[in-house]
């Protein structure tokens, strides 16, 4: 039976969120054939069967799942035959703190980059909703976060540090081939690339090749969407 | 047969290494009866026979492994029934991402925060080794270092906010339970607790109960060498 991920939608049938990249990749992983059902900022009643606020959702058969975290945990217990995504729980918890790291080193300088291209490039009618929510987050207007984002390059860039220092010993965060602490990593250079052509990192960065042969997976998934190329 | 951990040597039989504090939690955890043999900065005679020339080194029968790292992947791998410090292949992938991020965001400010210190408690005869070789790794006098020390302690704090984040969902960064990841980051903290009084982590945070309960681990083992307690 078909899998169904509600995902975000933006303008121009964009799918940028980073957090349903790293659903979509991980159902990708675990070979389970998925419909992908478009929401936009503002369309909260198409999940409000789910409890909640927030995408990515996945419906698979009678489960009901939330959050990518969850999601990825789902997935690995319950399609334990199909190819890992964590390893074991050592491997599980690890995948968390790469999470952790994610969350708290990567995200914030990006955020503060891309806060005003993610408002350009939400549906028209999601604009007002982004720009209210997102102002209040950043403490500023999106026009004096525009001004300053020139400023968060080079800290976001720097904050990758432990994944380049990673990818001197082996191709994939994850070893020889990629599961989900890539799909983490991953899903941040999808929503870069979902709203801005500025190139986030050069191509002589090592990150540039893994991002590259990230977005080759699963028949060129990650290419499979409206995005900027570098 | 007992195992053979050659271990750096400061004065007073302090133990401060923390890679060799990582080599130490590995063998304990799995169950393996180990000899300590200590080995001041300038004593490479004593570790000659390894073919290079930096603790830890472990010599477990006939095998005689170098690097903390290439340690605890002999260690998972010859003693496999022994509980786990990785998980499999993806585990042990994501703790290499682990002891990348304390390699390149951990270290680097805290290392400026204790040069001064760990030479204060070097041997007096490995004091002017230590001297020379880490000035010209500073790129100045561990006297300006000293002075400038303060100013890493905030940064170093910083730099634990993906550890931090981990422990508000798990006890340990390996989940339930201590492995790998958890001993690559408490080597850095048996590092500081044997060379500085300084408290570098502060008494409410997460880190700080993360730390004792390490401490605790294997009847006190961490606590069983001369340092400062905070």
């Amino acid at each position: 039976m078909t899998s169904k991920l509600y995902e975000l939608l933006g303008a121009d049938d964009r799918r940028f969120s980073p957090y349903c990249w790293r659903a979509r990749l991980a159902l990708a992983h675990k070979k389970l054939e998925t419909e992908y059902v478009p929401v936009g900022f503002t369309e909260k009643d198409k999940i409000a069967f789910s409890g909640q606020t927030q995408v990515p959702v996945l419906v698979d058969g009678v489960s009901t799942i939330c959050d990518s975290w969850d999601i990825a945990c789902y997935l690995d217990d319950t399609y334990a035959d199909a190819p890992t995504l964590f390893g074991d729980a050592v491997g599980r918890a690890t995948a968390w703190f790469v999470s952790c790291w994610n969350e708290t080193e990567v995200f914030p300088p990006l955020f503060q980059l891309l806060a005003a291209d993610i408002h350009a490039h939400a549906r028209p009618e999601d604009q007002a909703y982004f720009r209210e929510s997102r102002e209040k987050r950043l403490g500023q207007s999106l026009e004096q976060c525009a001004e300053q984002a020139p400023n968060y390059l080079e800290p976001f860039r720097l904050s990758l540090r432990p994944a380049r220092h990673v990818l001197k010993h082996q191709a994939f965060l994850c070893g020889t081939s990629p599961a989900y602490a890539d799909y983490i990593l991953f899903g941040t250079f999808q929503w870069a690339r979902g709203v801005s052509p500025l190139a986030v990192i050069k191509r002589n960065d090592p990150l540039h090749a893994w991002r590259d042969r990230m977005l080759d997976l699963f028949d060129g998934l990650g290419r499979s969407v409206t995005a900027y190329d570098y």
